[in-house]
C-alpha cells in the first residue's frame, strides 16, 4: 500500500515535479532535485582526481574515497605515502559503533614488536584540525545556520565551517566523512588508522581531529557491517574482522580497473538550486516543506561516467 | 596504537574524569557523562510501561520499541491493536536504505488480494503529527538551537520540537525513532508498516508523517542490514527480506521473558547535567570542547535492571 510511494521523495529519480495545491503557494520555478540534476551541464561537475582517489577494495566490493589536500595536506600525502607502500594491504576493519564510525588500520597498531612499518611515511603529523580562511579557500555558505559553527557551507565538494573571528575553517563531521584515528596527543594520528563517520554527525569531534576525506562511493560496505561488541565498538575476535585486500591510488590502477566518477561542483548555481529543492521538498508527498536544510543533510550527487555509467 | 584511546571519550564506561590542564579552564564541577551516571540516584530512571513497549524479535535477538501515546495516541493504540492480533509476526524487514530508514511490514501489503488483514485496527488514522502545546505536555529545552525549529528538547524521554507561536509540539526525526509508513494521503499510515531512521536525522520528515516511539534497545540489529538495492532501499528479492519472528507487547510476554529496562528520565537536573557534560566533553582527548550540542546527539541512557543487569 502505501510501501511504494512513501518517502519516493527520497529518490532523485523517482521525483516527479508535481505540485501539490499547497496552502504556503510554492513559487512556480521551484524545482525537485531530480529537474535540477536533469538540468545540469557537464560543467556543474568534476571529475575525481587520480592522484587524490583512493580504492579500497574489500571482498564485498570497492569503497572510493576522495581526499580533502586543501583542509589535511599533510594528512594527504602521508596517505598516499602509505598507500604506495601498500601498507593497507592485508590490514582489516577493526571496529564499527553504531551510530558512531567505522575504523580500519593495523590489528597490530599498538604493538610495537608486531606493528606493521609505516616505512617512509611520518609516525606523527601536525594537527591538522583547521585551515586558514584566505583566498584559496572556496566556500559556498548555506542559509540556515548551524548548531556548532558561525557558518556552514560548502568548501569543494565537502562540508565545511568557518568562524570569521577567528580566521579559521574545518572540515565538519557528516555521514560519510573519513578521519584520521588518533591517540591523546595532537599529533598522533598521521592517517594508519582511519574512521568513516556512519551515523548522525558527531560534529563534537570537529576541530578535534583531522578529517582527510570523504567516501564518494561504497558507503554501504562500511556501514551496514556488523556491529563490533567491544568497547568502542572493536571487534573482539579477530575472525570478526573484515579483512582489506588492498587500498590504492586511483592513479596506480590500470584505466580498465578504475571507478570513473564525477561529482557535483559545490560552487554553482546548479548546486544551490538543488540546495532550494532541498530545503522546501515539492513532490506531492511533502505537505510540510521544512524551509531549511542542515550542513549534514545535503547531499553532494556523484555519478559514474565512461563505461561506469553503463554498468 | 591510538586505537584503543581515541574517542574513548564516546563511551561512558570508560570516561574518565581527568582533566586536562586545558586553557579556556574548564569549571571545576564539570563532570563526564560516566559520572553524571554513577551519581544518579533511583529516581533519575523510570522504568518502561509494559502496556507501552513492543518486542519485536527476530533471528539475530530483539528490538525493544517504547511507544508514544503522548504524540500519536491513535497510532500507539492502533499498533497494539495489530500488535495483539500477531499481525507482525511472519512479516518481514523489506527495505533498508542506507543513511535513511530500515522499514518493516506486509511485502503483500499492496496487494489487495494477497495482503494480511488488518482485522480490528483502522485502515486510515488522522493524522498525528503534530499537537498542541499545553500543561500535560513535559518539555525540556536544549541551550543551543536548532536549523529546523524555534525550541528543541525532550520530552519524556523523547527528542521534540516547539513553536510558541503556532501553539504546536512534535516529534523529531533523530537516530532510532520510529514512524508509521504512509502514502500521499495523510490519513494512509495506520501503524501496519514501521520504519526506524538509521542515519543522521532527517528532519525534513518532521510534521509531514507520524513519529510513534523510539527503539530503545536492539537498534543494531535494524542499522546493520545488508542495504536494499531496489529504489528506495527495498530488497528485490524476496529471500533478501529479513523476516519478524513476533512482535509482542512486553505485558503479554511472561515475566521471564522480558528485557528489563530503565531510561533516564529527561526531566530532572541530573539529566540536565549528562547535557552539559556532553555539550563540554571534559576527558584529555578532547581539545576543544564543542560548547554546544545539537537534539538528536543527545544520548538517552538506558540500562537493564534485575535480572537483565546481570546478564
Amino acid at each position: 500500500m502505501m510501501r511504494s510511494i512513501w518517502l519516493a521523495a527520497a529518490v532523485a529519480a523517482l521525483t516527479l515535479p508535481v505540485f501539490a495545491t499547497a496552502e504556503d503557494q510554492p513559487p512556480p520555478k521551484a524545482k525537485t532535485m531530480a529537474d535540477v540534476l536533469a538540468a545540469s551541464q557537464p560543467s556543474d561537475w568534476r571529475a575525481l582526481d587520480p592522484e587524490n582517489t583512493l580504492y579500497i577494495d574489500l571482498a564485498a566490493g570497492r569503497v572510493v574515497l576522495e581526499l580533502a589536500p586543501a583542509f589535511a595536506p599533510l594528512h594527504a600525502a602521508n596517505i598516499g605515502t602509505l598507500v604506495r607502500q601498500h601498507y593497507f594491504d592485508g590490514l582489516a576493519i577493526l571496529r564499527v559503533q553504531d551510530n558512531f564510525v567505522t575504523q580500519w588500520g593495523d590489528p597490530d597498531g599498538d604493538k610495537p614488536d608486531k606493528a606493521h612499518p609505516l616505512g617512509k611515511a611520518s609516525k606523527t603529523l601536525a594537527p591538522e584540525f583547521e585551515r586558514a580562511i584566505d583566498k584559496d579557500l572556496a566556500f559556498t555558505p548555506l542559509p540556515d545556520g548551524d548548531v556548532y559553527a558561525p557558518e556552514v557551507g560548502f568548501s569543494n565538494g565537502l562540508p565545511a565551517a568557518r568562524d570569521p573571528k577567528s580566521g579559521k575553517a574545518w572540515l565538519a563531521h557528516c555521514y560519510g566523512m573519513v578521519g584520521a584515528g588518533r591517540d591523546v596527543a595532537v599529533d598522533s594520528g598521521p592517517g594508519s588508522e582511519l574512521y568513516v563517520v556512519i551515523g548522525h554527525a558527531p560534529r563534537q569531534l570537529d576541530r578535534n581531529i583531522a578529517l582527510v576525506g570523504r567516501v564518494v562511493q561504497g558507503m554501504e560496505l562500511l556501514s551496514a557491517l556488523p556491529r563490533g561488541t567491544g568497547a568502542l565498538g572493536f571487534y573482539e575476535k579477530p575472525e570478526q574482522r573484515v579483512p582489506i585486500r588492498t587500498v590504492r591510488m586511483a592513479a596506480d590502477v590500470p584505466a580498465a580497473e578504475r571507478t570513473n566518477l564525477e561529482v557535483l561542483r559545490t560552487d554553482t548555481p546548479t548546486f544551490a538550486a538543488l540546495v532550494e529543492s532541498r530545503r522546501n521538498r515539492r513532490d506531492d508527498w511533502y505537505k510540510v516543506p521544512a524551509g531549511k536544510i542542515d550542513l549534514c543533510n545535503v547531499p553532494i550527487p556523484v555519478r559514474a561516467i565512461g563505461a561506469d555509467a553503463k554498468k
